[in-house]
Order: structure tokens, then sequence, then C-alpha cells
């Protein structure tokens, strides 16, 4: 038989034994609520740095793609200067003839080439002078009739792939 | 005063409650730490995309540069043709020789330009006949210390940007 006494203390031991155990799996489900909420945070930035890169991915191919023939069309400007130099040669005989014929024909294949991939001619005859596209060689006072600033004079052919200046044109302004 | 029975009752029901408690927390947890392993696992398969992905565009990008002019290459192809049949025009006098000195040099810019980004012409006089560079259009008997299948003459000359055939050489084959 157990008296009262023990049965009160059993009870009293049995209480602080419960509580103990409640205390400690509350932590331990404290810290796998913060291991959880960290998990989630750590696999939220992963999705968003996957979406960043993707779209970063993108812009670069758009842009590599865009302006790929940027050196091999940057290299093609003086071969288009050698055949214009060419045709302006003075041909007396048949031969001579065909063989300009053939240059023409080249020279207008390159430019369609060139045409194709975005790379234009910078308009510069009786435009506004633009800093961004032409270089002011040298200026010249404007006749009547002419705004100043307007370039009267190419020197050299500017080109451009798209938005980018490959060289810009040589000109001259009136002042 | 609480009688004996009372006191045993008392303890059977604390004993259920406790029990119980542990149960729901049990739950709880194994709950969270399932969650736990999900989300690590989300996470881990994250980061590997992340991997993975940024592979493949590195890839991507280096394809692209290598072969990035392709496109303006191939139309480039007919423009040396073009060239190359020029040169072979017959001139007779000095204005003649000198068209004929310019598109020389124009020529020979171009062809740097190309071997610049990878372009060279593809080799076959002499050659053993290879399918993936060279189209048969025609076949001759082989002469004496010729083996078969040599490359006896080369029709239209073929390019290739580094391992890619851009035009294969039409050639004639000896049997």
């Amino acid at each position: 038989m157990v008296s009262e006494k023990e049965v009160e203390k059993n009870e009293e031991l049995e209480v602080e034994e419960t509580e103990a155990t409640e205390e400690v799996e509350a932590s331990q489900e404290e810290l796998l609520q913060a291991k959880v909420d960290e998990l989630e945070d750590q696999y939220l930035r992963a999705r968003a740095e996957i979406a960043n890169i993707t779209n970063r991915n993108r812009n670069e191919r758009e842009q590599l793609q865009k302006y790929r023939s940027q050196d091999l069309g940057k290299k093609l400007i003086p071969v288009i200067d050698n055949l214009e130099r060419a045709m302006e040669t003075e041909v007396a005989d048949d031969q001579g003839q065909s063989l300009k014929k053939g240059v023409e024909m080249t020279l207008e294949s390159l430019r369609h080439a060139l045409k194709e991939e975005g790379i234009e001619e910078i308009k510069a005859d009786g435009e506004a002078f633009d800093p961004n596209l032409h270089q002011a060689l040298q200026t010249m006072p404007a006749e009547d009739g002419v705004a100043a600033d307007t370039i009267i004079q190419v020197l050299q052919k500017g080109y451009k792939l798209h938005d980018r200046v490959l060289r810009p044109a040589m000109v001259i302004v009136a002042q």
C-alpha cells in the first residue's frame, strides 16, 4: 500500500517530467521550424537566381546575335573602299569595261550581304552634323540657304551596324 | 482527503494525457522533418539547375561566338568567286592593269578578313577525296602513279568555317 505522502511525491515528480519533455519538444519543433523557414528562403532565392540567369542569358544571346557581324563587318569596310576606288578607274577597252563590270557586280553583292547583316552606310551628305555618326575634318563658310552644321561634303563614307557605329563618316561641315 | 482509489484514477488520467500530447508533438515534428527533407531536396535540385543552366549558356555563347560569321561568310564566298573570276580577265593597257591590281589587293584583304574569322579554303587539289569536304562532279581514269580517289581537278573552290563546311569543293576524282 502506498501512503498518501508518497502518492503526492510521485505526482509532483510526474508533473516535472512532463513539463521538461514538453520544453525539449517545443525547442525541437522551433529548431525544425527555423530550418524550414531558412530552407524556404534559400529555395526562393535559388528560383529567383534561375529566373535572373535565364533572362540575362537570353539578353546576352540576343546581343551576340545582333552584333555578331561587327568584327568581320569592320574588316570589310576597307574592302568596299577599295572596290569603290577601283570603280573610279577610267578604262579604255572592252577587257577593262568587262573587268569594271565584274567589280561593280561584286560591290553590289558585298553591299547586299552587309545590309542583310544590319550593316549600312551612314547618311551624311546634306544631313545635320551628328557627332555620334559623323567626324568633322574641316569646316567651310555656309553658302546662302544652307543651315550651319549641315554636312556639305563626305570625304570618307561611314558605316553602322544597327545602332553601333563601325566607322564614322568623315565630313566637311558648313559653319 | 483523497482516497487511494481516486489517486489511482488521477494518475491514470495524467498518464493518458501525457501520451496524447507526445503523440501530437511527435507527428508535428514528423511533419516538420518531412518538410525540411522536401525543401532540402528542392533546394539541391535548384542549385543543380543553376549549375546546368550556367554550363549550357557558356557552351551556347562559345558556339555563337565561334560560328558568328557563318551567315555573312557564306554570302561572301560568291564575292570571292567574282573577284577571282575578274582576276582572270586579260587586260591590255595601264588603266586595266591598275584596275586589276586594285582587285587583287581587295581579294587579298577579303581573304585575310575571312581567315581571321576562321573561314578558309578547303584543301582539295591532290588530296584524297573526302565526302564531308568535297563533292565529286565527275570521275576520270587514274593516270599512272595516281591513287584512286585522289582529287585531280577542282572545278569550284570550297570553304569551311572551323570544322563546318560552308560550301564543299566541287571536284573531279581519279578512279
